[in-house]
Order: structure tokens, then C-alpha cells, then sequence
């Protein structure tokens, strides 16, 4: 497969900082409105967005099985309708305009000065109407941490663990974009020194790195995609902070999973990043022991090289980055999760959301939730400000972060930073 | 509260046979279509429904809080955007339209024969668009079978059993309409016999007998409905199958809960009863002890008596009906368990969709899943035809149906009615 927009060579007459998470390689999707525009697709490139209904209207789209109204729109959803093909065509052509070596657009100031707005100018939206959220739970470290703190450290893993990309299904309404705050959950809890349940604010109030994908429309119900088909039903991928109240979660989640632990609120970052970017970024997956049912092997590079890292800002203070993991690390890959979901017939449809589950690695400092980087609160972080954590205090903001890099080329997903607010 | 359209003496100018479920007092949603009328809301009544859309371009529907393309939609979702007091509005007013006492609709027969169709003349459509689907635990008699089944028969319930509405998420994508065939599972179970898991369809594919209820626009994301305002959230409720794999199920539910033993198909019935509709047939809940947290606690009649049927039609072979159960036995209604999906602040959006769980009765012909009526597998039912059952064959076709009846007045829900064909 060759993705022209991919060429590491490439340069754009946008000026894209070094740094920068949004080079031209990149080209997420996401949904920018201002006080003058309304809800519309757009690309990010540097520190500009690029307006793709205007430069639909300008007719610089022409030729590509797109419509207005799929740029016209509030949400991704529409675009994404037209599939994998029509997506890789309009990156590409979107990546021939902004190239330093194509006059079209950059010679044509005046309508350069319609389509191309500063990044602080416009407001994020949420990018996909989600239809259903899954999430899975697919690091081993992560699986084997909770398994030495909650059950047998000599039998940390569970017996289908290494059998099934083990999954359930999450909430999808209270998804909310990064910069919105969310407010810090109540429930039921038990403590150990009460006989009976209480109801109470959570008291351990934690995070999940997580990296999640939307699908495409799928298969109709009753048939699976394959692992060697996963990719085409992939739109792309965003960061996801997949909150868990650890206190509400270890009452109720025995028989029938995480209901209120998890369905207050879930994060992402704004720019979906198309797994075509990705493209470069692939490696090798971690070994598979035993091997795996004949429905989960699969051919070629599968995992994704992308640096992942967590931080804390306290109130009115600056931040510490508490973890530094990598999605490499995933036993599970993207193609298995999909290819599991689906194997029984169940239909995916374009706009779902599949979260990876915790990316822990394999040191302390890699772990993906405080409960594992904290211990159970047997090992309070110690934050810049002086103060420690054992789990997030209210109007703590966390800060989830990640990119790629390869042969100079930086494809970056920007960050889903949260505020927490005091349970209302 | 008074409800016009619940008055028992009302009787209607369309002709409705006595057992039928679709009295005047009834009034369900849903969605029809015909090779000459695209989807559209209509209402049952007798063997004829309504078209509202056409209703409303007649001008039958004025002074009411809706606009033609709230009828004119492939989904009640528009329609319920509305809110509470514009269904009970719009309900009332089609109740005075059909009453035998009005004139206003009955004798303008060339508007009568361009609303009033022939149920059998047109297609009934998935009726809402789901935006989440949650499924409850909430049979107290369900949760002890499967307890004494699986676990231990002396302490059958779990530890939290009885202080929470136990809930998880579902997949709303594959929801399927009374009527769609479904194919059987396949997936990892692990058989006894074997050490490691194998790839196959399932052999214990089960239902599980519930209704389901359909909710309004909620409150923002960290606000929570009370059991007292959570009747205000509800539109209305349907037959729900929650189709089940019992073999997926066993291997892949520890620890995050179910996942493909249920995400295949779940089936509901067509027509959407309102909450108003049932309102005279509310009865007492089960005592509940121990004494249920605050915010599960409630006043006045929560639960309802609705008399519940499943039938095991064999291919080519008369139906066999297998079980009898009433809503009313359940342990948590529905009022707790809105209650308790948003005490942590999650939100509700019109079109989500809750399942009770499996609704059991008290005695072994009252069990509401195959799993307990032929306790797992031991004691396998006689089919008329003179086959047996221990779970649900290929070609067979399970039928749910439900009704209230008091005061000569019967309010009632049709059916669910789903085939199954072999896996794919």
C-alpha cells in the first residue's frame, strides 16, 4: 500500500513548528466551529486548521465521492460514511494542497485567507456522534498488576485472559472532548470497616491511558470481519481517558462488570488521527503464548509505535508527568479486538469507539492507572508542587499526550486534558 | 395525575376485537411504512394503525408542541425530543380523535381512509434510534437460579445483590426488530472435557424474557434523577429478548461481564407502550430487606402487573408455550434503576434503552430463560411436537407477549417474535 500523503520527504507551505504533533504526514480530522461558523469538518496542520467546507465550496475537492453536507456537519460521521477508500483519497489530495511544491492553493491568497484558520481562533467540537462505546482490557502488565493487587499474585491473570481479547461494553453519552471538565462521581461504596454499604462521593477517583479507534460502517450482523480485514473498517485513532472510580467499581463490577465505576465520564483528544498516518509507525507485536485461536492470528505489523505519556496539574500549579508508557506494549492489537468483537456476528457501525483498555508498561514508571503507579495507594506520587497522590483530588486536570516518530516525521494525537470537579 | 386517554369507559369508533392488546386505552408508537409511504410515526389501535404524519398535515394534531417532520421521521426519536408532557398531550388528543363519542375524524370518512390502514397493509420499522442500551439484574428469583446453578446454592445471591439495581452496558447496534431472523452465535468456549478453549456456535443458545423502557432527554452529565422524577424520563416500554450464549458466556464474563454471549441480537417488539398507558396498572413492589440506601428509596406503586408468555414455535411445528411470568415480581423496578444508572452523575439521552432483566417468577413454570426452565440442561422441556428442548434450536422461533388487563380493559404489547437461523 502506497499512501502518497505518507512521503516522509514532504513539506508544507504551512509552517509547521518543529514539535509540532500536526505535521503535514498527519492531517487528523475533527470538528472546529467560531462565533461565525458553524460546526464543519476540518484538518489540522501546525498551528492552523483547515476549513474543508470551505475549501469544498471553493471546489478544491472536486472528483472525490464526497458531498457538501458530509463537510456541512457536526460531526465526522457523515464523511466517514463513505468509507476507507474516500477517506485515503481526500488525505492525499488535502496533503497535494498544502504541499510546498503546489501552487493551487498556496498562490491563492485569497481564498488561503478563507480556508486556513489559527488554531486559538476556533472552538473544538465533539468530533464522532459515537454510536456504541467498547472497551477492552488488553496490556498484559495492566491485567497482571490488577491481578497481583486483587487476587493471587502467583495466578495473576485470569484462565481466558490470554485466550480473549476480554472486552465489555461502556457508556457512550457521557464520552465528553478534552477540555471538558467533568464532576467527580457519587455511588455506592463499601469500605472494609462498615458492614453495610454507604453512598459517598468516590474517594479514589482515578484515570486510564488508553488509545481508542473509531470503526466504519462493518459487516451486516451475523457475519466478522478478519484480522487481515480489521484495517479496512479502521477510520482512526485518538487518545482516550477512560475514568474509573475504583471504590464504586470494587462494589458493584462482581458478577456482571464496571457499570457506575466507569460510565460517569470518558475523555478524548479532539483530532482523530487516520490509521493511513499511522502507516509508518508499525512494529512488531509482543509474542503470543499460546498461540492464539485461528480467528486471532494474524499476518504483518499489527502494533503501533506511539509514545504515551500522563500528567497531573493540581490546582494552580504546575504539572508532573507521573507516567511515560507506549502502545507498542498492547498484547491485544487492534486487528484482534476487532476481529474478536465481530467473530459472533455482532455488526459494527461508522462512528463506534473501541478503547484499547490500560496501556501499562513493563517498568513502575510506565504504568497506565494511579491505581497501578500508586499501588493501591501504598506508594503516593509525589507531584512538583510538593503535594502527593494517591488517586486525583478535585481540580486536578489530567493530562494524556502522545506521538509518533520516524525518519524526522512527527504524527502526533495533541492531548485530552480533564479537569475534575468536586461531585455536584 | 388524570389521564383522559385512560378513562376504562372510553370506546372507539374503529372496531377493536376483544383480546385484542390494542384498546383505545392503549395508544402505543411506533414506525410503519408501505411501498407508497416512506417511514413515519404511526399509532395502533385494533387491527389498524394511525399515520400520524399524514394526521398532522390534515390538521388534526394542532395546538400541540410538534412539527411535521416529528411525524414525518424513520425514528420516534424526534418525536420524543418533545418530552413528557407533549406525548401525554398528543396521546390525549388521539384518544378524543378515535373516541366513538367525537365526530370531529370519524365522520370525515375520506380523512378516515388516508389515516386508518390495515396493520396488515404496512411494514413496521424499528421504532428508535438506541443511543445507549443498558441491561439490569433485577429478578431476585433470575439471580438466585443462576446463583444456585453456578455458584453457591446457600448464599446464592452475591454480597451486593440485594443493595444494587446490578446493570451493564449492551450493544444498542445490534438490536434487532420483532420479526428479523438472527443467526446463531459462534465463538471461544471452553468444554469441560477440554484443556484449552475451542472456536465454535454455540450450543446453548438461550433467551432471557424481559421488557424494556425508553427514555427521555435526562439531565446534564453530573446531575441525577431521583425515583421520584424518574417517571418523567420514561416514554414507554416493549418486550424485550436478550438473547443469550450460555457457553460464551461462562468462559469470557469473569471478570468485566458479558460480552459476545450477548452482543449478537437482542430483540424487541414494535410498538412502544407509554408509561401513561400503564398507569392503571401499577401495583406494589416486593418488600425489600434489607431497607435499600436513600436514594433507592421511593413512594407510592413502581412496579406493574403484566402478565408475560414465551413460546418455542419448532420449523414447520405448532408453538409450545413454555413459560408464564408477570412483570410485577421483579425485585428492583424502574424507578430505582434509573435512579441508580444517574446517582453518578451519568446522563441519559432520549432513545437509550434499558433492560429489566430476566424476569422470573416465583415457580419452575415461570422462569424466564431456557438456562432455568430446563435448569441447565437437566430437565429438558417437551415441545407439542413431541421434540425437546434444552436450549434454543436452529429454526426455531422464540415469541414473547405481554399484557394488562383490570377493569375490562386490556393494555397489551403485541410481540416479539425472532427465529433462529443456523450461524453463518
Amino acid at each position: 500500500m502506497s499512501i502518497s500523503a505518507n512521503n516522509p520527504s514532504l513539506k508544507s507551505w504551512v509552517e509547521v513548528p518543529t514539535d509540532s504533533d500536526f505535521s503535514i504526514q498527519n492531517l487528523p480530522f475533527g470538528i472546529i466551529k467560531t462565533p461565525n461558523l458553524t460546526p464543519r469538518v476540518a484538518v489540522r496542520i501546525g498551528d492552523k486548521v483547515l476549513d474543508l467546507k470551505t475549501l469544498f465550496v471553493l471546489g478544491y475537492l472536486e472528483n472525490l465521492p464526497y458531498e457538501l453536507s458530509d463537510f456541512d456537519s457536526e460531526y465526522l460521521n457523515k464523511m466517514m460514511k463513505r468509507g476507507k477508500k474516500a477517506t485515503r483519497d481526500l488525505r492525499n489530495r488535502i496533503s497535494k494542497l498544502l504541499d510546498v511544491n503546489q501552487a493551487d492553493l498556496q498562490k491563492n491568497q485569497h481564498h488561503v485567507d478563507q480556508v486556513l484558520l489559527a488554531v486559538e481562533s476556533v472552538d473544538m467540537c465533539m468530533p464522532i456522534q459515537i454510536g456504541d462505546y467498547t472497551d477492552f482490557y488488553s496490556s498484559k502488565e495492566h491485567a497482571t498488576n490488577v491481578g497481583v493487587m486483587f487476587r493471587d499474585p502467583a495466578n495473576a491473570l485470569l484462565p481466558n485472559w490470554l485466550w480473549i481479547p476480554v472486552g465489555y461494553h461502556g457508556r457512550a453519552s457521557s464520552v465528553v472532548l478534552s477540555g471538558q471538565s467533568i464532576y467527580r462521581p457519587k455511588g455506592q461504596v463499601k469500605p472494609v470497616e462498615t458492614e453495610d454499604p454507604i453512598f459517598a462521593p468516590s474517594s479514589q477517583l482515578d484515570f486510564e491511558l488508553e488509545m481508542g479507534f473509531f470503526t466504519y460502517d462493518g459487516k451486516p450482523l451475523g457475519d466478522s470481519i478478519s484480522t487481515a480485514e480489521a484495517e479496512e473498517y479502521i477510520f482512526g485513532m485518538c487518545l482516550f481517558n477512560d475514568w474509573s472510580a475504583r471504590d464504586i467499581q470494587k462494589w458493584e463490577y462482581i458478577p456482571l462488570g464496571p457499570f457506575l465505576a466507569k460510565n460517569f465520564a470518558s475523555s478524548i483528544s479532539a483530532w482523530i488521527v487516520t490509521l493511513d498516518a499511522m502507516e509508518p509507525f508499525k512494529v512488531d507485536s509482543p509474542k503470543q503464548t499460546p498461540e492464539v485461536l485461528s480467528y486471532l492470528k494474524f499476518d504483518g505489523l499489527k502494533s503501533y509505535d506511539i509514545n504515551l505519556e500522563v500528567a497531573i496539574e493540581p490546582d494552580n500549579a504546575q504539572e508532573t508527568v507521573i507516567s511515560r508508557s507506549n502502545f507498542k506494549y498492547m498484547y491485544w492489537n487492534m486487528a484482534q479486538q476487532l476481529a474478536h468483537h465481530t467473530v459472533n456476528g455482532c455488526n459494527v457501525r461508522s462512528g463506534d469507539l473501541m478503547g484499547s483498555g490500560t496501556i501499562s508498561g513493563p517498568t513502575e514508571d510506565s504504568y497506565g492507572s494511579m491505581l497501578e503507579l500508586a499501588w493501591k495507594g501504598t506508594k503516593p506520587l509525589k507531584m512538583n508542587d510538593g503535594t502527593e497522590r494517591k488517586f486525583i483530588l478535585d481540580k486536578d486536570t489530567v493530562i494524556m499526550r502522545g506521538y509518533s516518530e520516524k525518519d524526522g516525521v512527527r504524527v502526533g494525537f495533541g492531548e485530552v486534558s480533564t479537569k475534575v470537579l468536586p461531585a455536584k
